[in-house]
């Protein structure tokens, strides 16, 4: 059954984290107990119950691997999150910490005093310390620099000097580097005295005596290749390498594209200092989907799903506020046609329609170009392409649909006339809808900005105000 | 310069797309001479030139990776495609047809004669031709089949007999096994004699003599211990394994979470049938992410940038005649408070403000839910909890922006019974997203289905018609 488990990390995952979950129940329904019952014989009895409970989480949580408590302590509310932390042996904090999400991090970290902090953080390597060191009180970080070799506080410097989505940011410090002029044989000896390599190590850096990149020996070549050939007659000599100022999401695009492990990165002169890792790459990619998700819905960040109400009401303030001025726009366009809409109640029924659908239409345009731009697919030179295309897939929805509407109108109030209106609003909303579309991520990009940011308000908005605007201006003037 | 460029494979990548954008463009523009020139001389000299730039465009190409030519395929409309498509060399079709996304490849394959399908398919591995397959003519694959061995012919078999979205699908069969009972040093001289070793090698399968797994010996651990030793003692014996029919995003989700490069595929009788890498399960996540920002605008699939109009109408029409729908009934909502709105114009212009923010926040929170659940943080334990917060957050977001819109209705026209039910409606419709931006993904799941799909074309709907029936129900109640 064990064998199972193991070897289905995910099922079992689930299983682990219903399993904490009930016995923090448990736990929780013992000092409800204890705290009712008044009997100095019951509290005894429910103390070594609650005892129990808790020594048998404490040993399931240091049974999981620290990504797996991460998780538990995500999907926890604020309370149960902290009576799980506070179970985890403490040489594990710093393992864990690295694991959860930013918001997550932030309520552990604050349920930890100074002491605490500084041990866990004793573990770390350099580029570990330089993600955790903002989130921590300042004099803390002083404290943990004092503690650190003049080179670790050297890397933690050089880390924290860029910028979060700079390679820079991303790079750890631990590699294993070798000379050109050795045999495959030596490397090996070498490597055997390492008693340990680091992680995702698929390849060995070549560097000469100024620390300058020459190239890179895979370990699948040292393996498979004649012992005594030299390093410099196996080694890869323009492997793909990063500097550390590059956009780290161009990096992560060239890990995808060239099934990477590990790449080097170098400074200007070719000196190599770091290196990046598939690892990495693979949490940028998953964070980078996310918050074009969360950025096209409005909201500012990566919301804990556990956060404070106040701080869930801060994250969607901004985008609330905006389409509030949007919604009030669209109002007094309805406003200018007030007299229209007395004479014929039956455009107000019918004006959600062409701008419910407009929106809808506009969404999904605004979806794929949004994409396609994070995929690099779309350029300069094929914007009027595109744009083409989505104006004539427009026009036909617009005559089809429209047409099903303007039928359906002419059905309800039996004015023909009433019908074609609608038709022709919808079909020219559904071009409006295409052409912002394009145009509202395309400006944004050149405005240097997130073409994600915030697009489906701003394209609801333009479709709800021009819808409202084309089909009652249409039928003021051709209507009454 | 050179150096520099390989050293920066994304800027040089937009470059190079640049570059073959140009030389097609060149290209074309002698074309178009050459037609309208008649003289002999003329032409002779066009020839020449369009020659001389599709040549440079050639070599260009040849020196590229395949996945950059997949890039630059997909970035390009049809023609342009197929022009490129027919210049690179054939024994490259095969890497590049892999690279490409389905879209793209269907348009390429469909660009190919029988007899270059199978030439490209020639040099792939079987899981590469099982991933062929299904867009390939069916006389295609049969003759394929054909020219396989048996060995081959039965791992296709297998992993077409998979779901897209299993493990079954995505494993592939290059893998290097060993026995336990051997030393290191025979398993340093083994590995030598292969002369090349599988792509994404980081470990090596440890198998009995019936093919069932017993552990993983990871080449880190190869390195680094003593020859003398024996696999046995060394090896990990009880590695993260997969089973074919395991959900392939769980998988995916374990490699992210434990770092794995590779991990075995067993069956359940413990014999190792395959392997997963992490560029599949790179590929995995991306597409994940992709398919989710897709289907909560109502997209079907991924769209090439520049399908034909045709499918791309298909791809978005079922989502739009949904709306469709809900937009009717959100109009006939409105159609029985005609009365209400005759008498009373000022609702007409005011209630697609309390719908329009409704749906705005409606999508933040479904957006929020979408990704706690596609992250595995929402259980049953935590529903009511969620619920809870989210309808909190929504009250105040209602008080607030509710009161704030309910004084500028007063100003406007007045009334200020009508901001209380502007500000009362506000408020109700907030709740009424937040319960269905909570209750609908959480649905979708319970049903089987895919929670983000079409969740934001769901939650409008709700928001809309709920939104119309609360304002214009409440103004007719205690306004008229």
């Amino acid at each position: 059954m064990t064998e199972v488990e193991a070897k289905k990390p995910q099922e079992s995952l689930q299983d682990r984290l219903s399993q904490v979950i009930d016995l923090l129940h448990r736990h929780k329904l013992v000092e409800d107990l204890t705290h009712r019952q008044e009997g100095h014989h019951h509290e005894l009895v429910e103390n070594l119950v609650h005892r129990q409970n808790l020594a048998e989480l404490q040993r399931k949580l240091d049974e999981l691997h620290p990504a797996d408590v991460a998780h538990i302590l995500e999907a926890l509310p604020l309370n149960d999150r902290l009576t799980v932390w506070q179970l985890v042996k403490a040489e594990r904090d710093g393992d864990i910490l690295l694991e959860v999400s930013d918001a997550v991090r932030e309520s552990l970290i604050a349920d930890m005093d100074d002491h605490e902090i500084l041990a866990a953080a004793k573990e770390m390597d350099a580029d570990e310390l330089a993600d955790l060191a903002p989130e921590l009180p300042r004099d803390v970080v002083h404290e943990l620099m004092e503690s650190l070799d003049a080179q670790q506080r050297e890397r933690v410097r050089s880390a924290l000097s860029y910028e979060e989505d700079q390679v820079g940011a991303l790079m750890d410090f631990e590699m294993v580097t070798i000379r050109d002029d050795v045999a495959l044989e030596v490397v090996l000896r070498y490597l055997r005295r390492l008693k340990e390599l680091p992680g995702h190590t698929d390849k060995l850096f070549v560097v000469d005596y100024d620390g300058i990149l020459k190239g890179v020996l895979s370990i699948k070549r040292l393996l498979v290749n004649d012992p005594e050939k030299l390093v410099a007659e196996v080694m890869a000599n323009d492997p793909v390498s990063f500097h550390p100022d590059d956009d780290a999401y161009d990096a992560a695009q060239a890990f995808e594209r060239y099934d990477l492990i590990s790449a080097p990165v170098v400074e200007k002169n070719g000196k190599l200092i770091g290196r990046l890792t598939i690892d990495a790459m693979v949490d940028l990619i998953r964070e980078e989907s996310e918050s074009e998700v969360l950025s096209m819905a409005g909201l500012r960040e990566e919301e804990d799903i556990f956060a404070s109400v106040w701080k869930s009401v801060r994250n969607r303030w901004a985008w609330l506020a905006i389409n509030l001025i949007t919604a009030f726009v669209a109002s007094r366009v309805i406003g200018m046609f007030e007299g229209s809409i007395e004479k014929l109640v039956a455009l107000a029924a019918l004006m959600p329609i062409v701008a419910g659908i407009g929106g809808n239409s506009g969404n999904q345009t605004i979806t794929m170009i949004v994409r396609a731009m994070a995929l690099d697919q779309v350029g300069t030179g094929n914007t009027s392409r595109l744009l083409r295309k989505e104006l004539v897939v427009a026009l036909i929805n617009g005559l089809v649909w429209g047409g099903v509407i303007g039928a359906v109108a002419y059905g309800l109030y039996g004015s023909w006339s009433l019908g074609v209106v609608m038709t022709a609003a919808m079909t020219l909303n559904l071009l409006l809808a295409a052409l912002m579309g394009v145009l509202i991520p395309m400006t944004l990009v050149r405005l240097g900005r997130d073409p994600a940011m915030g697009s489906s308000v701003m394209i609801t908005a333009m479709t709800d105000s021009g819808g409202f605007f084309i089909f009652l201006g249409l039928a003021t003037l051709f209507l009454l």
